[in-house]
């Protein structure tokens, strides 16, 4: 009986800490990328994960890796940057978990601080041996193409980002 | 003793997941609101709970759900909108709850976006058969008015919104 | 058996509440230093701590109460002000825990709000017994100084501010 009534308690237990480990991973991205650091940044990803974005499209942790090392991302960083994470709605099964919630980007601009992009984040993860990794992670910018209100939608729902 | 132990801890992982479960049908209300969800954002609340915002007061989840579907709010989607609720500060008593965030009304603008509201967010909610579910949530735009920053310090009290 | 598992159950919930009450206590700032609540704000540091901000070094939670009191302060509440502070990446270790977010100073202009701040935060908090207070918030605006983007970096490390 007592056995039973602890085995239930382990397995909230343990979902709660993978929505913790999922809600973690993405509260990183935002400072690690705004801090400039590559490896950090790839590592949140699976190797072959995805970090599908409106204008580019990058396959493979060790492309994700080379966009944070990038000209026109460390001329971000020199400039005052800000890329604000918000918090994450998480859905959690078994190996896998599906996320969303909005990112701003914030750059600084004669003084003062301008919001340049307010985006959808699609988010899917997948439980690894060296943790909870992302295996997709779709932005698509709120700029009245109807594919980012539908991807916040789906994301609520936990429903992949694709149709 | 083990009996109590284990008593004891079921109840503290019940109210993490009390926690979790207003914290997320709070991440889930600005996806769903800049994805057009009407369903979806009516739901959050209880059948008769209230939408209280500056300039209009919703009462009942039937009229949330004719905001999401009002040409006003379809314009600001088609416009590029993301209503950013910011982290919550969450206090579980029993099957009552409060908390308290910011939120930005981010729009796009030009090319750019701009933070049209900056407002502060107090939300009761209750535990019901269907899960938590907002009973009232109060925004005042944060403008000067004294009764925005009263509510701010209310809500980290745990406090009702209303004086 | 049944006692050891208990305890590795207790020992990890025990973890998930020390986590909860970090983040607590970090989302309350903002609503708390927006509704002007001096004793709040400075409640949420130990007595002897330290709010290391670009421009100001404010040692000690009478030195952040007066802070809020000032009329600098107060005067960005009657403007119209939101300090919304990000979703925080928190590391705890014992008595010891290091938290990382972005923080933005949302304020009112002709109608409209502007970022006024884009702001690299890391926190070092310790247990004490009236719970988990803030040792030293360090803040460095995110305008390009290198010393903004290796705050970041380290807050996701779980490493102290300072070099």
């Amino acid at each position: 009986m007592s056995e039973d009534r602890l085995a239930a308690v382990e397995a909230r237990l343990a979902l709660l800490e993978d929505e913790r480990d999922v809600a973690r991973a993405m509260a990183s991205y935002g400072p690690l990328v705004d801090g400039g650091d590559a490896d950090g940044v790839a590592a949140l990803w699976a190797p072959d994960g995805v970090y599908d974005i409106d204008e580019i499209f990058l396959a493979g942790a060790e492309r994700i890796r080379e966009m944070v090392r990038s000209p026109a991302h460390q001329g971000w960083i020199r400039q005052g940057c800000a890329h604000v994470v918000g918090p994450p709605h998480i859905t959690v099964e078994g190996d896998a978990a599906v996320a969303v919630c909005h990112s701003l980007m914030v750059v600084r601009d004669e003084g003062r601080y301008v919001v340049r992009r307010a985006t959808a984040n699609h988010w899917r993860l997948r439980r690894t041996e060296a943790g909870w990794k992302v295996v997709t992670r779709t932005n698509r910018i709120l700029d009245g193409r109807p594919e980012s209100p539908a991807l916040l939608v789906r994301g609520v729902r936990g429903e992949p980002a694709g149709p």
